[in-house]
């Protein structure tokens, strides 16, 4: 096992001339100029991300990463661990949110089980890329050895080659794993230098109680794990399993040329390490929503986003950026098909 | 010509049973409660608005109403007059985003030629409905007689009355009409007794000197009319023929049973005056997005509408409103179709 390219190696950058191109096409469509507001600019990233006059972002690819987390022992979630395995046999089987958005958008769908407490039977659309039962509790020890943080990863890595080999033109990581908004908080203070209290919230329903035992919790781990802001050490020390490799993902995807559509705190957590290894990935990255919960406009600040939507989801799974992905095909469709000025005989602005 | 039903008549209520069992069944599908935010109310308001365990918004019937404005001699707008019937030759032909917009979401798309300065030939998919080549300008004497509201409410109702015949469940209004921001901000002032100064914008594209001047001609206008605040006299007084037939769908769609998603500045004073004349109306309103037209705050907030989306948009159309219907599709999805934790053998949140 070793490291991935993708983690080792600047990413490609967009096409400048197509950025271009496609804001100059902006100017001539038949709407005052301006008047779509963010799906122009949606439309021009597209168009340079993928080196296109005529952005499409089908086919979507969707792939939830599960594990489970070690810092579980320490009370930190209202949700009990068992139910890491059972929604990987929901997501299979149809039920779970993900599954439902995956095909009211025709996109696929993989989930990769990287390692859960409770037994999960061999599932179709499940591939078992199994690393251990859990993390380690990262209250007492690292998270993960570095060898298990290779392996995550790289199951990332993998998991966006095959996006790649089918065409992919939009990827969408999720994240299955009781606990793991301790793990993402962590992570972020590691990296951002914040405190506890700014970043660690309510994930599935802690009561106030419950989210100031888990600040302390993340207060703890932080101090195990000292000052050093490493990506991979971060992981190591704080990481999930899922986490690891949806930030593996997220690198293979930008070597790939793939954007990535980023979900909510989880992902962007990743997002945020990706982009801490290697800053020219920021550039592959469009950011769907701004989660509910707390931590997470914190992450996003520092990534400089601007999200699409504000729902107040808090669900995890991917299932945040799967509902935004109509407004990219909308920006799409609309930059595609929308006639010109010229091309409709409509007279544009008046001189002032 | 008289006025409708529908504007004499308070509508029917939403199905408080059906209203009940939906935010029940929230409560057991496999996510954390509260987990999909704004899409769960979503969901349980339109099993309420449809009387149905089971929401949905297809079929989505979306009708655009043109007509010109008088006060455009006062020079209001960024845009010639000419564009209104030349955007109608545009929405027949393709080319205009609510036509690319209906296209993609496979939504059948009406428009109505209220009435325009330029010449509109025959023309596929375009009804008309000419009450004149355009209102009088506000500016000077009443736009409207009430002959002409009347005939305006009535267009938009017999629209209802179409999608209501095609067994439509969701109703996008549209908006075309160079001026009709100006008519907008008169009407909104009008009825929520604000200062133009405050309700004014740019729309299409005005310069700060240009939306000086706009407000001042509100201003005149306001004085013209004078303190009254019946729907029906403020129409008349400052309405737009495209306005007020939006006015009469709104209130044709709610005496119908049919949910109407709104869309930006326009169709938001529309169903501010629906909502004058029949309070009851506004529980048949969803609100699709705040519009960059700095007025559609203050209307949104007088109807108490939390909109679903924010991107910046401010073209018209029932764009914004179109944008937003895959939303209200993933949120009928989601609630349709999920597992509940008792189907899908998974574990509830734990006790605290």
């Amino acid at each position: 096992m070793a490291l991935p390219d993708s983690w080792l190696t600047s990413p490609p950058r967009p096409s400048v001339q197509h950025t271009a191109l496609a804001a100059e096409r902006q100017q001539v469509l038949t709407k005052p100029p301006g008047s779509l507001g963010q799906l122009e600019q949606l439309a021009i990233s597209l168009a340079g991300l993928h080196g296109t006059d005529r952005p499409s972002v089908d086919p979507v690819r969707m792939v939830v990463f599960a594990g489970d987390h070690g810092v579980c022992a320490e009370g930190v979630s209202a949700f009990p661990q068992a139910v890491t395995a059972q929604m990987i046999a929901n997501f299979a089987s149809g039920g779970a949110a993900i599954s439902v958005m995956a095909k009211e958008l025709g996109a696929s769908l993989e989930v990769v089980n990287l390692g859960t407490v409770g037994e999960v039977p061999e599932l179709p659309g499940v591939i078992d890329q199994i690393i251990a039962p859990s993390t380690a509790n990262m209250a007492e020890s690292p998270a993960m050895s570095s060898r298990q943080v290779e392996s995550a990863l790289s199951s990332g890595d993998e998991a966006a080659r095959r996006a790649a080999n089918v065409g992919c033109r939009l990827f969408i990581g999720g994240d299955m794993g009781i606990g793991n908004t301790t793990s993402a908080a962590a992570l972020a203070c590691a990296l951002l230098g914040q405190q506890p209290t700014t970043l660690v919230g309510p994930g599935t329903g802690l009561n106030s109680e419950g989210v100031a035992r888990k600040a302390r919790v993340v207060e703890n781990a932080l101090q195990r794990h000292g000052p050093d802001r490493d990506p991979l050490m971060v992981l190591a020390s704080l990481g999930g399993f899922e986490i690891a490799a949806l930030t593996g993902a997220i690198l293979g995807c930008a070597a790939r040329r793939i954007p990535v559509l980023v979900d909510g705190f989880i992902v962007s957590v990743a997002a945020l390490v990706a982009v801490h290894q290697q800053p020219a990935a920021r550039e592959w990255l469009l950011f769907a929503h701004r989660s509910a919960e707390p931590g997470h406009s914190a992450v996003l600040e520092a990534l400089d986003a601007s999200p699409l939507l504000d729902l107040g989801m808090r669900l995890g799974e991917g299932s945040g950026a799967a509902v935004a992905v109509p407004l990219l095909r909308a920006a799409c469709a609309l930059h595609n098909r929308m006639a010109s000025f010229t091309d409709a005989g409509v007279s544009g602005k008046a001189e002032e």
